[in-house]
């Protein structure tokens, strides 16, 4: 029995509905982009801000954290002490929040939850991804977005997320020796593959 | 409806079982070593050849066929034209075999079959994976290997895979944009597994 499911995705691969779909199927709280509120309050950093120290991450912030240069990324305290980089404090939060509604059986999508929790062992670990033609497809049909749009997030997406996993864990994003299963949901299907994770979940 | 499910596999993930078990539920066709006795008939090649090749390759066989080398693996035809290198020549056989063998709906093991019949559409390729303790446990439980040759084993059968599959591919062994489905056998289990995959197949 799995009291959590962790579900990581590309950009347009429907990780999200498999995701809503598993937990109604088991009767589960659901969260992806709410994680982002609730730490934003928890620590008293604003959503805007969460949003924006996200998308601005680089490469190079384990560079500058290692290299002590912390201050062009960070801000001081009111005392002046306990300096950390923002976009760690943000992770904290984040960390934070999937700790407290791991308590409970959910499905976290994203946030690198599946890392937050690796020391569980009643944890289910997906990913899910697909071609890039379904997921501009996919894209166009649930975003709004344009083919060319669709392709440009895609791209972007991708890589922030690379990036998001390797600066906040030692883990590689979309390495199979982290996963249970991965699913192409293109070939599989939403619904199928929701049915499966659910199954399994159950044993 | 998928007529051919390819499974490519890590040592001692239950690839081959799985595969077995898929081709009894669906009613296939089952395919692994016997393909490189198939291809050894067919063109000529002894069976013993073919498997010394296959543990003989190394990364600079395609360096070396790009350099014009090929005489140093390769050997003369009877009137001196037609220098193929002998490890290519496997590889046409055992392609060869592949392609005979999937005129009827069948499950292979191995061999680079995804790749064989990558203009297919009614392919399902799949990827079994597993932790290294649950491999070596389960080398030892099938292949009576001890615990430390277990360990060895999963090494060299892992790295000579990748390298089979990058030398007569473009393509990286388990790189997940070329399977639909990769799954933890360990995690999943044999049977969730195989039933899983045959009910994706019958779609």
């Amino acid at each position: 029995m799995k009291n959590i499911i962790t579900i990581g995705r590309e950009y347009g691969s429907g990780g999200r509905t498999i995701g809503k779909k598993v937990a109604e199927l088991l009767g589960y709280d659901y969260y992806d982009r709410e994680l982002i509120d609730e730490a934003a309050k928890e620590s008293g950093l604003s959503a805007e801000f969460i949003e924006k120290t996200e998308q601005s991450l680089t490469g190079s912030f384990l560079y500058n954290l290692a290299m002590g240069n912390s201050y062009s990324y960070g801000m001081l305290s009111p005392t002046g002490s306990n300096v950390l980089p923002l976009t760690m404090q943000v992770f904290l939060a984040q960390q934070q929040a999937v700790l407290k509604f791991a308590e409970k059986p959910c499905v976290i999508v994203g946030r690198c939850a599946d890392y937050i929790l690796r020391d569980r062992d009643d944890v289910l670990k997906i990913f899910v991804y697909s071609t890039e033609e379904k997921r501009i497809e996919r894209a166009v049909k649930e975003y709004g977005l344009d083919t060319k749009k669709a392709r440009e997030q895609i791209t972007r997406s991708d890589k922030g997320r690379a990036r998001h996993y390797s600066t906040f864990t030692d883990w590689d994003w979309a390495d199979r020796s982290h996963y249970d299963l991965m699913l192409n949901s293109g070939v599989i299907g939403i619904d199928a593959a929701a049915e499966f994770i659910a199954t399994i979940a159950k044993k």
